[in-house]
Order: C-alpha cells, then sequence, then structure tokens
C-alpha cells in the first residue's frame, strides 16, 4: 500500500518534470519543452502584472488623493453613461448622446483648476469653431458645386494651420492649447458635414447641450467631492520647498564637521535628508503648471479671487537658485573632506551658527506661508542670520595669526602634525573648502533673504493674517499712537543686527519699514563684507 | 476764407473729444462718450491683436520648423476631410467617418515620435476596449433588464476607476497616458451602448478602419514631409547645452579678472552669454520627454534603432549639475569682486587656464556628440584640463610666501597700498574669493569630467564614428600589431597629465584603456588633491 502510494507519488512528480535527459518516446512528450516554455512565460508575466500591483499598492498607500481621484472619474462616468443608457430618446453610440461621455473622459483632470480650464476651452473652442464651420459651410454651399469643396479645403487648410501655429505660442500655450485644439476639431467636423445648414444649427444645439452637461458634471464632482485644487498643490510645493533645503542645508553642513569627530553618523537617514534640495530643482514645471491652474480656480480656503499666484513663481525660482548653491556645497564638501583640523575645528561653531541660523529663517518662512500668517520672528531671524554671518566673519579676521605663526614657527604646532598627517599640507591649501563654505553659506544666505523679501511681497499682496504678537502690538500701538508715531523709523536700519523682539508699529507700516530695514541691511552687509 | 476753414476745423477737432466739461444739450452727444469707449476698447484690441501677430511672426521667423508643422496638420486634415467629404457613403457628422478627421486632430503631433505614440497608443487602447467592452456588454444584455444597467455600471466604474489610476504609475504615464484614456473612452461607450452585439462587430470594425486611416495618414506625412525627429530634438538639447555651459564658464571667469583691467566690457553681450547657463538648469523635463518619445522612432539618420537615449538623460543631469556649480560660482563672483589685487593677478593665469581648458573639453564633447564621431582630441584635452587644475595648484602653493611677507613687512607692498585701499584688508579675507573660484572651478572640471564619462560610454553604446586619427591610427595597429599587442597598458596610466597625440591602439581597446587612464587619472587627481 505504501509503495504504491510512493511509487504513485513518484510517478506524478516525474511527469511535470520538463527537463530530464531521458529519450522521450510518446507524442505527448514533444509538447513538453513548450509547456516549460509557456510556463515560464506565464510565470514571467504573472511576476511584471504582481510587480506592477505592488508599486500601484505602494503609489495609492502614499497617495490616497490619487485613488480617490480614480473613483471620482468613475462615478462621473458611470452617471453620465447610465443616463444616457436609460434615456428613451438614446439612438446609439453614433449619435450626440457620446460627446457627454467623450467630454467626461477627456475634461476631468486631476486638480479642480485643469478641469475647469479644460471645460471653459471645450465649450468656447466648440461654440467659437461651431459658429464659424456653420458660416464657412453656408458660403460654401452657395458657392456651386465646383466651388464648394475649394473654398472647405482652403478654409480648413488655412484655419487648421493657424491654429496648430498658435499652440506654440508661449501665451495660447498656457492657457488655451486644449481650447485651440477643440477648435480646429469642430471647425473640421461642422463645415465639411454633408447637412443642410438648418439641421446644422439643431445639432449644433444638440452638441453644445451634451457638451455643457459633461463639463458641468465634471466641475461639480471635482470641485465638491473631496475636492483638489491645485491652488493648495502650489501652496504646498512651495512651503516644503523651503523645509526641504533646510534640511539639505543642516545635513549637508553637519555632516562635514561632524565626520572627523564621531566617525560616520548614520549614513542612510542623513544622506536621505542631504538629497532632499534635488526635488527642488526639478520642481520648475510642475510649479508652473500648478500656476496656470490655480489662476482658474474660485477662491477656496486661505486663498481670494486673485490670489497672487505669480510671486509663487518667483519664489519657487529664487529656492531653486538657493538649491543650486547647495548642490554646490554639497560637491566641493565631498570632494574636499581634508581641511586643515585645527582651522575647521576654529570655525565649526561659527559655519554652524550661520547653518541654523538660515535654516531657521527657512522654516520661519515656511510656516508663515504654510500657515498664511504674517511671523512675528522673521525679521529677528534675518538678523540673527546676519549677525552669525558676521560673527563667521569676525573668527576669520581672527585666523591669519594662527595662520602665520603655525608654518614658520613649526615647533608649536608639532603635536597637532605628529596626530595628524594631513596638517602637513601648507596652510592657504588647508584653508581653500573652508573658504569655500564661508564664501558659499553667504551666498546662500544673500539667497534666503531673496526668499524672504519674495515672501514679504507675497504676504502684502495675499494679505496674509497677522501674527499674535502683531495684533497685540497693534493693539498697544492704537493705544498710545499719540505719544510716538514711529518710533523705530530713524533708528532701526542703523542696527541691522538688533533683535527687534515686538514690532510696535501698525501691520502695514511695520512692513514698509521692515523692508527697508532690509535694503539697508544687505546694503550694509554689502559694504561691510569681508571681500572690501 | 482762412477763418471759416479754422473754424470748421476747430470744429472738426471738438467733435471727437469726448472729454469736454461743457454741458451737452443735444440728444445723439450723449452718444459720445459711449463711442470715445467703444473706440479706444477696438484700439485696444486691435494694439492686442497686432502685438499678438507681431509675436507670432517673430516665432515664426526664429523657428520656421513650427510653421511647416501647422502646415503639415493642416495639409492631413484638408485631405482627411475632403476625402470623407466626397465619398458617396458618406452619411453626416454623425457617422464613423468624424472618427478619421478627430484621429488627425488628436494623433498629430509636433514630433515623429510622438505621433507615433499616440498613433500606437489610440490603436491600442480603442482595440483592446473595445473586445472588453463587446464582452461585458454581451455578459449584461445576457442577465436580464434588471441586472444589466448594474453590471454595466459597476463594470464602467471599476475599469475606468483603475484605468484613471494607472495614469498616476510613472511607467504607464511615460508611455501609454493616451492609451489609458483612449481605453476608457471606448469601453464606456461600447459597452453602455445600446446595440446588439453583432451590429457592434461590423461598428467595431469600421471604427477601427476610420482610426488606421487617420492614424496612418498622420504617420505619414509627419515621417515623409519635412520629418521633425524628437530623437534629433535630444540630440541637439544635449551638444548645444554643452555650449552653452562652456560659454557661461568663459563669460563668468572672464569678467572676473577682465573687470578690474579695463574697465566693464560691452556688458549686454557678456551678460547675455554669462547667462546661458540657465538654459540648461530648465530643461530637464523637455529631456525627458523627448527620450521617452525617442524611443518610439525608427532608425533615422545617425541613430539606429535601439540607440541608447536614456545615456542622454544621464548626460543632462551631469549637465545640469554643471549649470548649479556655474550658477553659484556667478552668484559667488557678483558679490565679492574685491578680492585683494596682487592675489588676484597672481592666480589670474592659471585660473584662466583651467577655465579655458575646460571649455575646450566642454567643447570637444559638444562636438564629438553632434557628429557622433569618437574625438580624437577628447583625451588629451582632458589631460590639459588636469594639467591646468595642477598648474593652479602649484600657484596656490608659491601664495603663502607673498601672503605672509604682505603683512608682517608693510614697507614692501607700500606702493600697491598707496596705490588701492583695498589691499588693506586682511590677507585671509582678501584670498576668500579666490579660493572659492578655485573650489568652485575645480568641482566644475570634476563634472565636465563626469560628463566625458557619460559622453564616452554614450559612445560605446551607440557606435559612434572612428575619428580620422583613429582610422590612421588603427591602419598602423593593424600592420605591426605583432610587435607590440598594447604599448601603452602599464605606462600610460601612470602619466594621466601627458598628452596622448595619437592612440596607438585600436578603436575599441583604446576606449577601454581610456576608461581605465580617466579612472586612475579621478583617483590619482583626488589622491594628489591639494586639500589632502
Amino acid at each position: 500500500m505504501e509503495k504504491q502510494v510512493l511509487g504513485g507519488l513518484e510517478w506524478r512528480i516525474n511527469v511535470p518534470d520538463g527537463t530530464s535527459k531521458e529519450p522521450v518516446p510518446e507524442c505527448s512528450y514533444y509538447l513538453k519543452p513548450r509547456l516549460a516554455l509557456k510556463g515560464f512565460l506565464v510565470v514571467g508575466l504573472m511576476a511584471r502584472v504582481l510587480n506592477f500591483l505592488e508599486k500601484a499598492w505602494a503609489l495609492g498607500v502614499s497617495e490616497p488623493k490619487k485613488v480617490i481621484h480614480g473613483m471620482k472619474v468613475g462615478i462621473a462616468l458611470s452617471l453620465v453613461s447610465l443616463f444616457y443608457y436609460m434615456r428613451p430618446l438614446y439612438d446609439g453610440v453614433g449619435g450626440n448622446a457620446m460627446w457627454a461621455v467623450m467630454t467626461v473622459v477627456v475634461v476631468f483632470e486631476y486638480n479642480v483648476g485643469a478641469t475647469l480650464c479644460k471645460s471653459l476651452n471645450r465649450v468656447t473652442g466648440t461654440f467659437l469653431a461651431g459658429s464659424l464651420g456653420i458660416g464657412v459651410h453656408w458660403v460654401a454651399s452657395q458657392s456651386g458645386e465646383k466651388l464648394e469643396p475649394i473654398i472647405l479645403g482652403i478654409s480648413v487648410f488655412i484655419l487648421a494651420s493657424a491654429a496648430t501655429f498658435s499652440r506654440f505660442m508661449p501665451s495660447v500655450k498656457a492657457r488655451f492649447d486644449y481650447g485651440a485644439m477643440i477648435f480646429i476639431l469642430t471647425f473640421s467636423l461642422v463645415s465639411v458635414s454633408g447637412y443642410r445648414v438648418d439641421k446644422l444649427f439643431g445639432m449644433a444645439h444638440q452638441r453644445l447641450s451634451t457638451i455643457a452637461i459633461g463639463t458641468s458634471l465634471c466641475i461639480i464632482i471635482s470641485m465638491f467631492v473631496s475636492p483638489i485644487w491645485a491652488g493648495d498643490e502650489l501652496h504646498q510645493i512651495i512651503h516644503r520647498n523651503m523645509e526641504k533645503l533646510a534640511e539639505s542645508l543642516e545635513g549637508c553642513v553637519g555632516t562635514y564637521f561632524k565626520d572627523n569627530q564621531s566617525g560616520h553618523p548614520s549614513e542612510g537617514d542623513s544622506s536621505k535628508k542631504t538629497q532632499a534640495y534635488k526635488c527642488v530643482l526639478n520642481s520648475k514645471a510642475t510649479e508652473e503648471s500648478m500656476a496656470n491652474f490655480a489662476m482658474w480656480e474660485p477662491p477656496h480656503g486661505p486663498f481670494n479671487f486673485r490670489h497672487p499666484w505669480k510671486e509663487y513663481l518667483k519664489i519657487g525660482a529664487v529656492l531653486r537658485s538657493c538649491a543650486c548653491c547647495i548642490d554646490a556645497l554639497s560637491g566641493c564638501l565631498d570632494s574636499e573632506k581634508q581641511a586643515t583640523e585645527h582651522l575647521k575645528v576654529h570655525l565649526r561653531d561659527a559655519s554652524m551658527a550661520v547653518c541654523s541660523h538660515s535654516c531657521i529663517v527657512l522654516r520661519e518662512l515656511s510656516m508663515s506661508v504654510k500657515t498664511t500668517t504674517n511671523s512675528s520672528k522673521l525679521h529677528s531671524s534675518v538678523g540673527e542670520m546676519n549677525f552669525a554671518l558676521q560673527e563667521l566673519q569676525n573668527a576669520l579676521k581672527s585666523l591669519p595669526t594662527q595662520l602665520i605663526l603655525q608654518q614658520p614657527f613649526p615647533d608649536e604646532s608639532s603635536e597637532n602634525k605628529s596626530n595628524n598627517e594631513k596638517e602637513c599640507a601648507p596652510p592657504v591649501l588647508g584653508l581653500i573648502p573652508l573658504a569655500t563654505l564661508v564664501s558659499l553659506l553667504t551666498e546662500i544666505a544673500a539667497r534666503i533673504e531673496e526668499t524672504v523679501d519674495g515672501v514679504v511681497k507675497l504676504a502684502e499682496l495675499a494679505e496674509f493674517k497677522a501674527s499674535n504678537e502683531e495684533k497685540r502690538a497693534q493693539n498697544q500701538s492704537t493705544s498710545n499712537n499719540q505719544s510716538s508715531d514711529h518710533p523705530s523709523c530713524d533708528t532701526e536700519p542703523r542696527r541691522p543686527f538688533q533683535r527687534p523682539e515686538f514690532i510696535s508699529t501698525s501691520h502695514l507700516r511695520d512692513r514698509y519699514f521692515s523692508g527697508f530695514c532690509k535694503l539697508v541691511s544687505v546694503e550694509e552687509r554689502e559694504r561691510h563684507s569681508f571681500f572690501s
């Protein structure tokens, strides 16, 4: 019994083995290699499908909004399909009903702005091209059988060429690209159609109404079922990019100075943080399209009707230039790790201070944009950043003596030398990586100040909320504004590095003066710059 | 007589003046402000239209390819329209004929790759969704009147949601985005249609054939009437970007060193050149879409069927990182113009040499990519660039004595001091901008070497033509290959800065060794780096 079972098992095991080298006499056995190949292909395909599904699942988990968008499209499409399927007047796919389905498929985009943009483009393009097409059709039909195809052909050629070319114009491309395409489509269809003009009017009416149904369904669902606003996306990109820059800057400078103290820190995490600026470098295309779509959107959340979306683009450009500097910095620091050790120690605290104050300013900006609130600490943070820069300058000024002492009197630094052979390098060469670091940190700070200017302008145009401190200060100033009208007008610009803990002027005046302070402080920094 | 004329003139001048403050008693005069407003609006509109036309004209003159594309679309559309218009079987816009027109409008893109991609997506999507739709339609129609709309609605919902979500997957988005949209559209139209299944088959056949006619017309015209290849565009972007980087680098460093010699040079021209790198920073999106489209294109010009388009993306990324460094450099140099003058003079020649040799390498790379030819001078140019870097290092090494001499013995440099007050700055501070320059030039050179690696790999994969020198060398080596098999194997890697005027090994071996040389030379550069 057992043997029989074993034999059976053996037999069963042998049968599916297509790789046996024994001669295969029976006919059906010839198919085995093919079956194996088939099995292999099926398994390969299955693996690829599984891989794809895994990736899809990961994407869905990380960005559930995209899953919701898919479901929204599904709902809109089933609604419009079934609506037309169950209409008694329905006359098959060839009829006008299909335009509603087509409109939903083509017009429903990820964010509200894009959906609105495409909807309006579609309706306008169809209407304009339809009217023009009916006109041309009428003219052609009046001018005799011989001339008719010539007039039609030439008009289609001219308008299609012109409209296609116009799609390359930046102003058209940004807003009316889809409208131009729909214009070409509708004009060709209408002008060349074999219908009489009076029938065309009825058809145009039907077509426009089905398109209107489709677009309004899309607009309603995209605006009221968990809406995704292009403006929100742009807003998030900008303040997240600020945080990413802060992360990268911290990671980059931190790694450089930590490296020689405690060996390599937890590399995976820190290198991931340091690389965060790379996203910022590549965000231009997304930012521009989001800004274009955001202009079509109605007021929502903290954004009014004429929210200054173009300011976001300017801020984005400055952030990218900042990211460029961080890229250069990380490249230079990676390849030049062996700065003279005592110089590094000497400048370490001052450099780290500049870095951390720059990061504080970036995070302050990010928070200000995120909450659309004027930051009360922003100007003091900028002052502290500039102060830290001056401290770094002072640290550099105190360097030469050490530098000169080290080389001509080898006795003094003999201990260092015996510890570390790196110190043998000529002092100037050892200084270079640190000089680069200082220079690039200064440049990064300057670009962060440009970002501050951009955010201040955005706050002004978008009317950001007043911060708690500002509100308190406003109350104070209204209670005693007869005693001193603008108490810090003449003094503050002269002391750009002082910390203004409480800003006592009113909201707008504060902005004006702080802008002035900043201008003066930049000028002063340039005048006092350690390169003069 | 004269008075009368004058009066007449006065009267005429007064009439169109809508801003007069006199009381206006007559009825027709009430219309004047309105007419003036209308006239103003018309003039404003005319001005805008004229402005638009001017811009369009400028675009057409600068890029005639775009005008030609417009005309190609016009030709395709008139052809397909008239073909259907004149067919005796034609049954109006509602029929299947319109699908051919629509296909031409939607599928005809600027370059061949995009047109092919959309055409294949459209045909495949329609076919797949049509088959699936007919299947679902049949199942639904078999399951009774009550269940039918439910099955249809659910199937449309699930498939539309899944297909919409799949469009967010990077792998689908890059290649099958349009196909997924057409899939949703066709599936909804077919599955929900009120036709019987046997009629659907006939319709599907007709639909597919009209789409095939439209797509083949598009493909033929776009491929044979002055074709615009995505591959060509990508190729041009890459080698032009190399030239732009060379221009910017030259402009940037040149301006810095020229500035104090002969005042400001012709600023408009040089600043335009210096800004050229900004185009490079923003080219990522274009490069990626061109690479995606180029993969669909058949062999054309110097590009074979499996041309390594992805290598171009890698080279593009390195070029962008190079542009980042140039951006940081230009920022640093702009804000730090006052380096100590004699230091600047000391390092000027060496820095200019590194800059010009870097530019030579970039131009050599550009020419090599442009002509798809292996450059014979590339490796010697890289060697010269490295040599120039070492010279710069030597110039720096000879600095400390001067630097130290200047400060403690003021007598020696008293002449300089009296000439220029800038010299009063502590020597270390005066050194910083130059240190930054040297550091960033080194980083730029390192990134240019990465570009060289990328181009060498591209040349290997794309089988670039042999240069004249290589051909000559190949002939030589085949004539005397028994005397010495690989003469430079052991010696060359040790002398990376020597100029290999003629490369005597065979084509592939040369590449292998040069790669090895480069690896060693990079290592050596790092080992001998002046930061060690």
